[in-house]
């Protein structure tokens, strides 16, 4: 028994999704991992080494089999996690979207002063969030560089690949007095403070945590800042997060204030690059969609925070089509739920709605003018996986040889949760993986490893 | 420790919504059960004779504590379930409805000629619907004498309330050869024969199983059939279930066949009654809804099904405003989960996607015409409970007096599924509701008892 799976060879049957659209399902593929949990290579059952190699490895002591009817899964990757909100999951989603922000999310993330507070809540989310299978979380924090210091603890302490961003946020008009940066200069010594600290941390050898420049949205900053931080990413070459084109209010708010779009007006400010990631864009145009292909940047699609905040569906399918690079996101807690399984779910539903349309008073051509719009599960469960790594420009999200091995065991048989699953029915292994993603909870799965160590489960 | 509640007093805290908007949280209630499971009286905490009585009770051993920190809400009422597509849950839901219907689910049901097939899919599901919660069931059969008789069977051994209808379906344009009754008379004796056999099964004495009359939908049945299920009802009083104007084609076939909506015509049938559940009804008009409204007939609202296969939202708001009578539906198979918990989720987020509209491309003011369409956790929670079993009309879904004592037990810290309260941050019980609403898995339900007798769960 061995909480490691580093250096040693992997029996395993699961599915898996390298390319936008197409799931891969594999049966006793065998699985080589180097010391540091990368995949080194692997061998299809009934190839020519695979036996041979299956046995040299058993031999050895050196061969993990993973339990009969469980499924390897790669670990789910959430492109957007309000840390400090976790407290708050579920409740209050009946309050727009400013009185949501001023009267609960900016108090709640303001109590984040307090370490004792940060640590217990912190503590909660990271290891909820690898329990339901989030193998990389891409967070933001909270002003205060203690708590935001304890996130990156905690998530090395626990083992999950996270990029954390100290949240910038200095314009008054938006940002409440006592939760606000004094300063420009305020904002900047923060961001930098926890790029040294996370670079430079003791126990983030293998960079398993990340740090992220975070302008919280551009209505939170002034230009000052933005640009100041656009400038900041050029020389650390860091990740960079944002929310864009959210809402009705806050895409017009910097229409009105930039005379351009939250993309455009990023981009002037150097904060569209290559792994920046954008919540929401909901309102993005055809135009933005091209700027961020262009530029190698990202949408988080929170599909479930939409439906209460955004008051419009993003258009998976069409971004995806033009190109941009999308990953999902649980968005807590604008999202009421912390499982990356529910926001996959979620796309399925929300890419229907959008094509369909909702008003059953209208004629069905005039419903919607969206055709094409509707995603399927291989290529919705590419995007919580493969797709949000390639996002983050991170190797992991599947199961080829170089990636590291970040990964969720399904076990359809859970007692008390179990997915039915009907083999004798099915016509392939399509619809088992359709009834893994319609039904995975959190009971469901059994381990998670992350960079090849268990995080969460039973050592096998 | 005991298996039922009969003939004990409870002390329990929880919610429960008798009032469609409200719900109420009570703190260690006293709850006093007759020996059929029926509420007697209740006592609130610091009332003259609360104190007394549990003391008295205790005394007597008839006292049962619930579990500190664990939650007692009424049980789920699901008013759409197509028992026999179980197996199918959460496949195929990428293609067309008859596609669908053709290729998938048809040769599905057909296969419960097969009473041992039958016998393990139905177990399966009946065990399956508890434990999740689901305390009364509406059921769809097949047109198998045997299967409809073990599905009785099962629900009368496991315990579960149920109302249960052979499908009546004889028409050849719609129904394949092999899976259709023979005749009108065929359908007639096959649904007067499930009437019979559960009427008079000797473990039915409390009535806890009921037959229904179940034209599948009008495009299924011939006008003879119609015709005769409507004098049926007449004679029998029994339940009615059947599917109405749930998506485009459905309801335009109608149009012309009839020349008048599914509402209309299952009127002029004699099939729009008191306790008729009509599945959907996501087309029916304003005229549509004063109708059933005044025959007290029904709607079971089935959220993430229509957003696969009905093209549009059900707006529950203005059918509640218009005093129709609407539960909940899990609509198993075209919806795929099994748990009501998620079609009340699923009600609160396509509840915002009808007032809001769905496409970012348009206008905010262009998007939907539909304001006042949302509804906020307590009335998804009402009709998830209150309002099912009002649509059914039987004494359960609140814990008032004179209620049977059908209910589900959340434990928030359930291994494994841990719900997160901060009760420190919340002003009130409305956000523990919330949060128990959104974040309730089949694994926080510890108990389920049906009639006071426990059917899932550890004995107390
Ligand atoms: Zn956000
Ligand atoms: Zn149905």
């Amino acid at each position: 028994m061995t909480h490691s799976l580093r250096n040693r060879f992997l029996l395993a049957s699961g599915f898996h999704a390298p390319v936008c659209g197409e799931a891969e399902a594999f049966r006793n593929r065998l699985i080589e991992l180097d010391g540091d949990g990368r995949i080194m290579a692997t061998w299809e059952d009934g190839t020519a080494d695979h036996a041979r190699l299956v046995a040299e490895a058993e031999q050895s002591g050196r061969l993990t089999r993973l339990p009969e009817g469980q499924f390897l899964l790669p670990g789910f990757v959430d492109l957007h996690i309000h840390a400090p909100q976790y407290p708050q999951l579920g409740t209050a989603l009946d309050q727009p979207l400013d009185v949501w922000l001023k009267t609960y999310t900016f108090p709640l993330e303001a109590r984040y002063r307090d370490e004792a507070f940060a640590a217990r809540a912190y503590a909660m989310l990271v290891e909820d969030l690898i329990a339901n299978g989030t193998t990389t979380a891409l967070y933001f924090g909270t002003i205060h560089p203690g708590a935001n210091r304890l996130l990156a603890d905690i998530c090395l302490e626990k083992g999950q690949r996270a990029l954390i961003g100290k949240v910038a946020m200095d314009h008054k008009d938006l940002c409440p007095d006592d939760y606000r940066d004094a300063s420009v200069d305020a904002a900047l010594k923060g961001t930098q403070d926890l790029i040294d600290y996370i670079t430079h941390h003791p126990d983030n050898g293998e960079g398993r945590v990340k740090p992220v420049i975070t302008p919280r949205f551009i209505p939170a900053c002034t230009d000052d800042l933005l640009h100041e931080l656009g400038a900041m990413a050029a020389d650390t070459c860091c990740h960079i997060q944002t929310h864009a084109s959210e809402g009705d209010w806050e895409h017009n708010h910097v229409l009105d204030r930039h005379g351009m779009s939250d993309t455009e007006s990023l981009d002037r400010f150097g904060l569209l690059r290559e792994h920046t990631v954008l919540a929401h864009g909901n309102f993005i145009s055809l135009d933005d969609m091209e700027k961020i292909a262009l530029r190698k940047a990202a949408v988080a699609h929170c599909p479930l925070s939409n439906a209460y905040f955004a008051d419009a569906i993003f258009p998976l399918a069409q971004a995806l089509e033009k190109g941009v690079r999308v990953g999902l996101g649980t968005d807590i807690s604008a999202g009421p739920s912390a499982s990356l399984a529910n926001s996959l779910r979620s796309a399925l539903w929300s890419g229907r709605l959008l094509e369909s349309g909702t008003d059953p008073a209208l004629a069905a051509g005039e419903r919607s003018a969206r055709a094409g719009q509707r995603v399927d599960v291989p290529t919705a469960f590419h995007v919580a996986t493969a797709g949000g790594a390639r996002a983050l420009g991170l190797p992991v999200g599947t199961f080829e040889p170089g990636k590291i091995f970040d990964a969720i065991l399904v076990d359809p048989e859970a007692a008390g949760a179990p997915i039915r699953l009907w083999p004798e029915l099915y016509s392939g292994d399509d619809e088992i993986l359709e009834k893994l993603i319609y039904g995975v909870t959190r009971a469901n799965i059994s381990r998670v490893w992350i960079g090849g160590e268990l995080c969460s489960g039973a050592a096998l």
